[in-house]
């Protein structure tokens, strides 16, 4: 009966490192069977990944995680199977492969789709272009999926400090104004929770240059929740807490308790649903 | 009795010029009335959201449509209700607005959240800053929601057609291997169905560079789909199809006459579900 031994990547695996304030994943491994009713579409997803990446790697040629859903998503012949119903399920799966052989998914040449926005006193070389953030107009440098050494290169950092911003209008508003050239800052946007490159990148700036990261987020479970992923990593990612993690990160913004101390009206509040 | 008095924009008033491609709008009007109880809510939030943009126009700033969502979104006191629910209530107002105004929304000091990339052989100035989409490395330019003439300058085009990707993995690959440089062509991807502002792009090329559009899509309905958006406008926004829409854009990639004719095999399809 052939098996796959993976890291266990859920909650049950998964404790809060006090010392360096970091998600971190414990060592339980878990079993997919082939010949396990429960296990064996799963089974096949995780082949069907594992084989795609050796195939580009083979190729020399990169994918986004997008593409390598398209690219295994069919039905099965004489079936209404489909191999993967959407990219939810592949993704995690991507994430499996990761975990199981200790690797990033950039080495395994996948990309994802693009999020996020950074202006500011930052030059970098990226893919051999040299790229000025104080020079990108309206929108802002758009942050790749994969920001490590061998792709984005620093070349001058003369920024005071990285400012997260949870949302693009806020950060919009302050590329607007030029916030960063006055306040000699680095400006941030993950456009909600923020996607594993603006997370690393955030973890580059703070490790390489020592700079400081504030997270200007919502006074709402979202806001502090975004918050708590850029500085402790998140469960879903633990095996990459290190590069993803900032410990360090501050919030600034709002809270809940400056809404009697400021005298904040009760009419501009927003009643929770059940999502939150 | 108040009411506001607005073009409708439904498929009711909205047909298809034949002579100029584009889909049209009719002169249709409809009411809102404020003592209608079926108007009501919607006739506040027309006010809501004329109001707002009034008060950041007098005072000379911009904002995004999802900041303005935020800036309106309230429970009001006493009751259960919101003001907007979600963003896909505010949306269509704020077109609403314009459609009643006969202006853009951009006019209305508007932006949208952003979506899509260009790269290729353009250089252009963005808000005083010079661009050259041949050395934006492998993100490419993030196209921003306002991309008219106050805003996007275009200085250098050098390219021989536009290229528009429905797939963003798609442009990554294509980026990836400079595609544009060896076809000397620009390559836009708008992530799916392209936002206002990469239309708005792709039509300005087209008309002020006489540069010929092909769209890359999937042969499938969403891909048919996007094609049809690009090329002759959508019904949403048939007041501005003069702006968005490219008749001259031709369709590129597989179609379905083509799985017979290159024996494409059939375990690659993928089988339409009840929302195709």
């Amino acid at each position: 009966n052939l098996k796959i031994e993976l890291p266990v990547r859920s909650l049950s695996n998964v404790y809060f490192d006090e010392k360096n304030g970091l998600i971190q994943m414990g060592d339980k491994t878990s079993q997919r069977y082939y010949l396990n009713v429960a296990h064996t579409k799963k089974f096949m997803q995780t082949l069907l990944v594992a084989a795609e990446c050796k195939k580009i790697m083979d190729q020399k040629v990169t994918t986004s995680i997008r593409d390598l859903y398209y690219a295994l998503k069919r039905t099965i012949p004489q079936t209404k199977e489909n191999t993967f119903e959407d990219q939810s399920e592949s993704d995690p799966i991507i994430e499996d492969v990761e975990a199981m052989l200790n690797t990033l998914r950039e080495k395994l040449h996948l990309k994802a789709d693009r999020k996020g926005y950074m202006a500011g006193k930052v030059v970098l070389h990226d893919s051999g272009d040299r790229i000025n953030c104080s020079k990108m107009g309206s929108s802002g440098w758009a942050i790749p999926s994969d920001v490590e050494e061998e792709v984005i290169k620093f070349d001058d950092v003369k920024a005071d400090y990285v400012l997260v911003v949870e949302k693009d209008a806020v950060w919009q508003r302050l590329n607007e104004d030029k916030f960063w050239k006055k306040q000699k800052c680095i400006i941030i946007t993950g456009k909600g929770q923020p996607a594993r490159g603006a997370r690393r990148l955030v973890n580059r700036l703070h490790k390489e240059f020592h700079l400081p990261v504030y997270v200007l987020a919502d006074a709402d479970v979202w806001g502090y929740y975004i918050y708590s992923v850029i500085k402790q990593g998140s469960i879903n990612l633990s095996f990459l807490s290190d590069r993803l993690g900032t410990p360090d990160a501050k919030y600034v913004g709002l809270t809940t308790q400056d809404v009697p101390k400021f005298g904040i009206p009760q009419n501009v509040t927003i009643k929770l649903n059940k999502g939150d």
